[in-house]
């Protein structure tokens, strides 16, 4: 009897998780002689541990084929990080006992460091049972903080929505300086690494050029030396763009966004980094300043994927098929950069799950200039790369057609599960 | 000697302001013969003011023709509001002065009501000094407050990203809801009109799709019928997408941004109702909440204009040409609606300068539902209309290639003056 495979999105979404779902989904149906029945988990790796499988050929084939072009996890995803095996054995067992009852022997997961993490737990504890199956991770996350792989499936797509809403807003910003708001303020994610900060330098040509200053997780913030620089630009261009990262601390390791703010009921107020430096300018110079903080805009905007992205999470779900036709486990499929001098190239490739779980990738040093606030030419040219092409959803009344997959579960063939 | 055109930007910025401004250029390219020279005013009246002139001839040819799908005033703009004659005679004085000077016979002015406030003011002037020129408003505004037009040319493109960008979160949120946030608010523009939040509501077509609670500033916000209804719908479907104009107000007429947020210094936090509404979520609820906060995102996002606002803005250039040239004065241009029952159609109309200078059009109380919190199908028919059709600006690098113009004003020939 053929295995069935298990394939399920984890942690935060992006723009094209959906596309490699897609890529799966094509190549399964390519290569059905293979396989048994691919079965998708319902909030990623809750859909095991609930029993809750969705039957992919349940699905309406039309509206499967406008996953490719649908932001957010369209089986649901999940925040659930497993346990040693020793802490939550429970867990695994029930696992185990699932992917048993359905004769599951392939298991793709699809998400960043923590899923991986769980990916690698997974395969451990199906080889200790001396019951392998198939497990491969899929590389997806907009931190672009997975190591190995040279860049993240979804990081392309954010950064290039971070570039363009960066210029766009600065040219607004520019046109009313004279008489109205003459400081800018971006908030975009990133808790620890700054990739996302840093697509905002790919619009600056020259000097003078937006945005003026981009805050890193990577450097502590120096308040004077930003409440200096943010004169002298505004003095110098007559506005000043800047771009944060959610993630910026101070010297001692605090995080701006935990700064103290409260509302009127003495009530402390949740996160954004870009009021705290609204604020914070606003106290100390005379200029008019707005902020936006695009959260979830910016991790959904499919309306404005980079086409490089969206073809590599693709292809990694492709890929994935193949990997599991050939039985290769204990793996996470990466994306490497076979560029030459002049074109950007490339290719997919694996590593060992050891290699990727809970390793965060920072920023290099050589990404950022020695003033702290700007990107290098080679932190430009790596995020370049990965912003090219459009690849535009297809629109009904004004606005995109995404996906609307019914998710039906199967029925259960075990007793519930309590987490 | 033929008359010269003064044209100049005015008011808050938008998305499509620069395609009037290419209409108007391509349409006085074509009757060059009726026309001396086309001076734009740097910033707004402030061009006017300071003999800021920009010669259009001066421009690059290349550069003008991607003012159309280039966001922002690529001539600068200002938020300046003339006073009476009485009250500053010397500055409309001043404005006779510097038209005169440079045989200026067509005063083309695009903006929103403060901007036609000014229009007015100037064709008045210009009447009592016998001197007339053709003095023509052309509407523009985001916030589509201004009266007798069926609608604001950068309205559309806006309503269009909101739309848009609602639904992408709200994918994104329901996909993460099982295991983190559950509840999400955006806030948009509109200070006084919830045209802008009304916009959102274009995505729901059935009860349960987001978004699930819109907030106008036309409905005083009841904080406790607010958490019941997100109580409610997080239960029922859950999680629960919120839009919030960022004018709401309490029953006192008071704006919930205003309620007192402060920082650890105890200075007063700068606007944001997302965060306050955040806030009120948290502290009632144990649901995790995420917000956004788009701002000028919102403002300047040609990358996802809508085609029939990019006509629409194009057209009124074009228009103010061909109604220049009949010396056709104290007017504003509007767009007329002569849909029929199937199908939007539309042709360009004027009305009186009296008839539209400070008068703001509020959502009419049909476009909103009974529950307060929802808009109706004449309201969602109407937004559909103004947001359909793509126009995509061309790419460069991965983000948009946006017009970058010198600028650059003519010799003066009076001495400076201050403001």
């Amino acid at each position: 009897m053929k295995g069935n495979i298990f394939y399920a999105q984890s942690g935060g979404v992006t723009p094209v998780i959906n596309a490699t779902a897609a890529g799966v989904i094509d190549a399964y149906e390519k290569n059905r002689d293979m396989f048994g029945k691919l079965y998708v988990g319902k909030n990623g790796i809750l859909g095991a541990l609930k029993e809750e499988l969705i039957d992919i050929s349940t699905e309406s084939k039309s509206e499967l084929k406008l996953l490719k072009q649908t932001p957010g996890g369209a089986f649901g995803s999940c925040r659930l990080k497993l346990n040693d095996f020793k802490k939550s054995k429970k867990d695994f067992e029930r696992i185990y006992n699932v992917f048993k009852k359905h004769n599951i022997k392939y298991f793709l997961y699809n998400g960043g460091g923590d899923s991986q993490d769980t990916t690698n737990k997974i395969n451990k504890f199906f080889n200790a049972k001396n019951f392998p199956i198939t497990c491969i991770g899929l590389p997806k996350t907009i931190d672009n903080d997975l190591p190995i792989t040279a860049n993240c499936p979804g990081f392309g797509s954010v950064a290039k929505y971070i570039a363009t809403s960066t210029l766009e807003a600065s040219l607004d910003v520019k046109s009313m300086c004279q008489t109205s708001t003459k400081v800018f303020i971006l908030e975009v994610m990133g808790r620890h690494a700054g990739w996302l900060a840093a697509a905002a330098g790919v619009i600056k040509t020259k000097a003078g050029d937006p945005p003026h200053i981009i805050l890193f997780p990577e450097i502590a913030f120096d308040q004077k030396y930003f409440l200096n620089k943010v004169k002298e630009v505004t003095e110098k261009y007559g506005y000043c763009v800047i771009v944060a990262s959610e993630g910026i601390k101070d010297k001692k390791g605090n995080f701006l966004s935990d700064s103290g703010l409260k509302d009127s009921f003495g009530h402390s107020q949740l996160g954004g980094v870009a009021p705290v430096l609204s604020s914070i300018v606003s106290n100390k110079h005379n200029f008019k300043v707005h902020w936006a903080v695009s959260d979830y805009l910016q991790r959904a905007a499919r309306h404005i994927a980079s086409k490089v992205d969206v073809e590599q999470a693709y292809k990694l779900g492709l890929s994935s098929i193949a990997y599991a036709k050939k039985n290769k486990s204990d793996i996470m499929l990466t994306i490497k950069d076979e560029s030459n001098k002049n074109n950007y190239k490339w290719s997919i490739g694996s590593t060992k799950l050891d290699n990727v779980a809970n390793v965060e990738k920072m920023l290099p040093g050589n990404y950022i200039k020695a003033s702290g606030i700007e990107t290098t030419s080679a932190c430009n040219r790596y995020i370049s790369n990965l912003i090219k092409g459009e690849n535009y959803p297809s629109y009904d009344n004004g606005y995109p057609r995404y996906a609307n997959l019914k998710c039906k579960t199967i029925r259960k063939k075990l007793k519930s599960y309590k987490l």
